[in-house]
C-alpha cells in the first residue's frame, strides 16, 4: 500500500521514530520519510516547531497538514486508515489488552531506557526530558534506571515462560514496543536482554527475524 | 447505560481511578464500583495482585473475569463497547489528535505531578514508582517536578487562548486528563492553576460544572 500523501519526519537514530518505521513496515504502507538531524538541534528549529510545537520526533503530517505527534496517536491513526494487519487488537477486549500491554512496555521499559540515557548522557545536559524546556539531568535517575530495567527485564521473562508474544498469542504493537527498548537498551546502555533469559532470548530471536526489524 | 457486568476495582482518592469514573459518568456508563484500601496496602494483597499483577490501581474486570489495567486501555475498552457519547474522537485523523493531547496532558502534566507527589510524600518512602518493584525516593525530583508543572500550567493557558478545550472544539478524554492532573496538583501539592492564567481559569470553570466531575 503506498501512500505519497504521509509524510514522516523523523531521525534514524531516533526509537521512537524507529517504532512508527517498524509499525509501517509491517502493514506495508510507505511514507516519505524526512529526515529532522537531532545532531544539529534541527527539531528546535523555526521550520519545525511549526510542524511539532513540542519540538520531537516523530510526526506524521498529512495530505490536508495536520501534524500527528506522540507514537500512539500516529499508530492510532495508521490502524483507522489502514485496518489490513491489525497490530493494536481486534476485537473490544484484544485492543485493551494490547493497549495495556504496550503501555506496559512503555512505561517500564521504553521510558525507563529513555531516563537512564537522557540523565547520564554528556550531550544531553540540561536536556533531561524531551521537549519544549529544559531540565538538568539528574545522576541518582542513572542508577534507578538501570535498576528498572533490570526489573523490567525479569518480568518480561516471567511473562515469556506464559506467552509467546507480549500481548499474548500474536504479534502486537507492544512487541515493537519492547524490542525497540531492548535494542536502544542494548546499543545506547549496553544494557541487552540477559543471556540467562532463555524465553525473552527465544521471544527476541523470533522478533528480530522479522523483515520489518531493518526500517 | 447500565452493567452489571462490570467491576471497577478502584480507590476514591487515586486520580487514575478519578479518570474512569468520570469517563463512566460522562458515557452514563454504571459499573460496580469495589473499592481497593491503599491506605492499608491492599493492592498487594495475594487476592488484587491476581487481579492486577501491576498491583496499581483502577483495573476493569470484565463479566469472563478479565482484568483490564491502565487507565487508556480501559477506556478504550469502554468507547468501543459503549460507542455513544464519543470521548476519544470521531475521525481517525479526530481520534489521532484526541490520543495526542490526551497523551501530552498526561506525560507533560499528570505524571509530573504524580512524579512529584511520589518523591516527595513521607508515605511513600521506598515507593517513588508505582507498580511491584520498590525505589527509592530522589529528592531532587521534587523540585523538578515543581518546575515541569509551572511549565505545563504556562504551556496550558496558550493552548486555551486558543481553542476552547484541551483537544480543540469538543470536550474530550483530553479534558478529563487534565482536570484531574489541576485538581490533584491543587489537593497534593498546593498548586492550582495561576489565578493569573486566564483563559485556563475559563476551561476550568466551564469543564468542572460537568455533572460527571462529582464522580
Amino acid at each position: 500500500m503506498s501512500s505519497d500523501q504521509l509524510k514522516l519526519y523523523e531521525s534514524s537514530g531516533s526509537p521512537n521514530s524507529r517504532r512508527v518505521r517498524i509499525f509501517l513496515a509491517e502493514k506495508g504502507i510507505s511514507a516519505s520519510r524526512i529526515p529532522v538531524d537531532l545532531g544539529s538541534r534541527e527539531q528546535f528549529s523555526e521550520a519545525y516547531v511549526r510542524i511539532n510545537p513540542r519540538r520531537v520526533v516523530p510526526t506524521l503530517v498529512l495530505a490536508d497538514g495536520t501534524g500527528i505527534g506522540e507514537v500512539p496517536a500516529i499508530l492510532r491513526y495508521l490502524e483507522e486508515v489502514y485496518p489490513g494487519t491489525p497490530l493494536l487488537g481486534t476485537s473490544p477486549k484484544d485492543k485493551a489488552l494490547v493497549t495495556m500491554w504496550e503501555r506496559r512496555m512503555e512505561l517500564e521499559g521504553f521510558a525507563a531506557v529513555m531516563d537512564t540515557v537522557r540523565n547520564a548522557a554528556a550531550g544531553l545536559k540540561g536536556r533531561a526530558i524531551s521537549g519544549p524546556h529544559d531540565y538538568a539531568q539528574i545522576p541518582e535517575l542513572v542508577a534507578r534506571g538501570r535498576q528498572r530495567i533490570a526489573d523490567f527485564y525479569a518480568d518480561l521473562e516471567v511473562r515469556f515462560t506464559e506467552v509467546p508474544f507480549v500481548a499474548g498469542d500474536r504479534f502486537s504493537v507492544a512487541d515493537i514496543t519492547a524490542i525497540v527498548t531492548t535494542d536502544f537498551a542494548a546499543k545506547a546502555l549496553g544494557l541487552p536482554i540477559p543471556e540467562t533469559n532463555v524465553a525473552s532470548q527465544r521471544w527476541y530471536a523470533l522478533v528480530a527475524a522479522r523483515p520489518s526489524m531493518a526500517a
